[in-house]
């Protein structure tokens, strides 16, 4: 399987700005029941095994989650600091909720929550996201079990079918389109910026 | 006029973080015409005079005139690297282009460019972003004139209705939503993280 084109930049500009502990963060949007566009800050968490698919973690208790149920496309905007560049990534998000029933993504789903620290962990036995301030007690569960994640955690994978890279530095500045087609190849296009 | 709850806060922020130039990024959803979500960095442009109207400026060739020109809604999220904290806004979006016939608004366009740099101004005589890429020549044009914007060169302003703010410093993090009622007045909510 070869690797995506649009991979090997973005491993670049993971590495170069890798000082940062910010760099692992992005903006993810979604559409709301009302058709109208909302935008958060998420981790990345890597790629789901050797495919392009972006592992993102959230409670199912959030809004985003009851976004991607109805409208399942997403569009990630990742901005690095240090080299000035942004690559947006564009697709379908997979929702690995509790009742997934494939033996693979659950899999994967419980890697993941392995995977988190126990103060990330915790955070999903806290009291409802978004609701009315509860008091501090509602904040000091006991720990999770480290090895089965909790109901409400949920795995999302953004796979992507278009990305735009543009890299700030340049005179002028430099942006290419890749495209995925309908058996899988990737095509990348120089564009203006 | 009293200011706008969530003002302070901001302000704040702002100059907590002014050390670093990317502060004044902040990534812009909002929705294609098939409905999906977009999502992109862009350079907060400050407020519109004594409003909370939070001034961008885009190309009337652009992706996100046409999208805005559909659905008029869209959501900021600005994440500051250095206090961790991130706001989340979201409003209508007012489109400010060549045509817009509301005299202040239009003089608002107009200073807008006149405090653009050259090097900001000049990429409005660039060729077509997002087009496939011109020759070098397209990316060297006689400079615009710096008193009358170029005709694709447009003002959006972001009037928000609801501000998610978070911080993530903080056992367990704080969180607030500030909601503006009918008549103008914002109420601020600590709510769950």
């Amino acid at each position: 399987m070869s690797v995506s084109l649009w991979r090997s930049p973005l491993s670049r500009a993971l590495h170069r700005n890798r000082s940062k502990p910010h760099t692992r963060y992005f903006q993810l949007a979604t559409v709301q029941a009302d058709g109208n566009p909302t935008n958060r800050t998420v981790v990345f968490r890597g790629f789901l095994g050797e495919t392009d698919k972006i592992k993102i973690i959230t409670d199912s208790r959030s809004q985003k989650f009851q976004q991607v149920r109805q409208n399942t496309w997403g569009e990630i905007c990742w901005y690095f600091t240090e080299t000035r560049e942004q690559f947006r990534l564009a697709g379908e998000i997979i929702l690995v909720d509790v009742d997934n029933s494939d033996v693979e993504l659950q899999k994967a789903r419980h890697l993941t929550w392995q995977e988190l620290s126990d103060n990330a962990r915790i955070q999903f036995a806290w009291a409802h996201p978004g609701k009315e301030r509860a008091n501090q007690e509602a904040f000091s569960p006991p720990l999770p079990d480290a090895i089965v994640p909790l109901a409400n955690f949920c795995l999302l994978l953004l796979d992507p079918l278009k990305v735009d890279h543009l890299e700030l530095r340049g005179e002028p500045q430099n942006r290419w389109f890749y495209l995925r087609d309908e058996s899988g190849n990737w095509e990348k296009s120089p564009v203006n910026p």
